[in-house]
């Protein structure tokens, strides 16, 4: 097994790759669920649906959330009905999150639900949500403490953030199969996903970062920093007010305990003497994966790592 | 305040020419709640919906339930997610009971609900649940008991039909606005609704009846049965399983204890003696009401009936 430790769009692109380059069923995808959210008294878990509908090929490669071709009917009629709409769903994602909610309130735990889901919508590999308890990434602004959702696409993340903590996170387990995953892992890969907001809720939960730590294997990260900015979203300002440095650096730092090798964007290849201090080997690539084959070429990069740091041959590889 | 009991399909079509006729704002609408039920765990309620959808403009001429124009996509994915998706739910229609359902968890009362969708909608008729208690119509049929959304959607009333009953109706209270509606009006209309299922929830929630039986509004009912069987839908059939005649003048002892007048079918001229016989004034004219035409046209009737039984003026006639 592979394992992944992804959050939403950015680690979507580079799930695609990996699962179009090895055998999908060879996958194990940890999921962030601190951004999930009740929206109209809907369970939204935006990451899991977003890597859900990413490896059922119904992903809206523009966008890069929801189901491509999707339409607002519900939402439209949603706001004409006096509700506050500011958070997109598409029609097919409403079913999704109906039909979450009716399990979740009939006593389903997410794990539960999420499998169910991916397989009725015939993706092979595994998803699994970082926990089935509550942990909600809040955001600290100088203007008060709002949820994640509401920084992210409410405000568009112009707020001036000056701390993320994670609710919930200290009194959470890591859901059915996590601990097993990582410890049991051929490889371990981190996604370019946000370090505060989409892996740090992953980490947060007590077990999983000792679990990595723990792991005999290779575990290949790739930055979502190129320079001093996030390739997509905020991660820059987040790292920023986490008392991280906004850089490759910056994320070597966040994953220093556990990652064994970094790739960083060839423009970034001046960081290498200072990540490797953190005991973490650097590859200076090209990490943007604007297209399909990007994708795949990263996630064949990833692999060989993987496969060259790994004492024994990987499965699921051609 | 002319006041109208009623249920779904057949009632709304009146309530439609009623609405036509006088000032819509001097219309209260009290509408059968017994039909509702909970699809993919949220609240849908049937009657209210078609009677807000008609006053609205919005609702399916055709099809007489939902939406004109509505699309199904929701309802699709649902089925695509292993739901069983029998009832019939379309896009901008899963909007109302997606809200409905979030203000009720959020301790909102049916009535209230249904008054602010209604405000929403532009419909300047009041419109009342009979009651914010749960009350369920249940079948009995020779294959075990079901609930009315069962027999008549997904059986489509092909079952034999023993027995139906109101279950929660005993400990049920009228909604708030309901009484004082009934022992204030200046004419009361029961709809050609399905006697049995339709009117007899509403009169099976302690109170209501006694203040039909008290108040001094003429009432005016419309037969839902022509000959012996109903212009549309299983009233025949639960009316001979509750005990009365699959006729109008089963409909007249339904409503023997409070109405004035019964409007039959031209056909039916005959029952005139035996309906007279109940103390109910027989007028037999003709009750179909295939086009808006029609719907005015009955409605007119109807209300210059109950101007003629009153012994004042009613307002909002022109």
């Amino acid at each position: 097994m592979i394992v992944v430790l992804t959050g939403g769009t950015g680690g979507a692109k580079l799930v695609e790759g990996l699962a179009g380059e090895i055998d999908p069923a060879e996958l194990t995808i940890i999921c962030n669920t601190g951004d999930d959210a009740v929206f109209h008294g809907l369970y939204v878990s935006p990451d899991i649906d977003t890597i859900t509908y990413t490896l059922a090929g119904l992903s809206d490669p523009v966008k890069g959330w929801g189901i491509a071709g999707d339409t607002f009917t519900v939402l439209e009629q949603l706001n004409r009905l006096g509700n506050d709409a500011w958070f997109n769903l598409g029609d097919k994602d409403f079913a999704t999150h109906i039909s979450r909610t009716r399990l979740m309130n009939e006593g389903g735990k997410l794990t539960e639900i999420t499998d169910r889901i991916r397989r009725l919508l015939g993706v092979q590999s595994t998803i699994l949500p970082m926990s089935d308890d509550r942990v909600e990434t809040r955001v600290t602004t100088t203007q008060g403490e709002i949820s994640f959702q509401e920084y992210f696409v409410k405000d568009r993340w112009r707020a001036e953030v000056t701390a993320v903590h994670f609710a919930g996170a200290a009194s959470s387990r890591p859901a059915p199969g996590v601990i097993a995953a990582i410890l049991n892992a051929e490889a371990i890969i981190v996604c370019p996903s946000n370090p505060i907001t989409s892996i740090g809720p992953i980490l947060a939960v007590p077990g999983i970062r000792s679990a990595l730590a723990e792991s005999a294997a290779p575990m290949v990260g790739v930055s979502p920093i190129i320079g001093a900015s996030a390739i997509s979203g905020p991660a820059h300002k987040l790292m920023l007010a986490s008392g991280f440095k906004a850089s490759a650096l910056g994320v070597a730092d966040c994953y220093r305990d556990f990652l064994d090798m970094l790739l960083v964007g060839a423009e970034d290849a001046a960081l290498r003497e200072a990540i490797e201090n953190l005991d973490i080997n650097v590859i200076a690539t090209d990490i943007r994966m604007a297209d399909r084959a990007h994708r795949r070429r990263l996630a064949r990069e990833v692999l060989a790592l993987a496969r060259k740091w790994s004492r024994k041959p990987l499965s699921g590889l051609p």
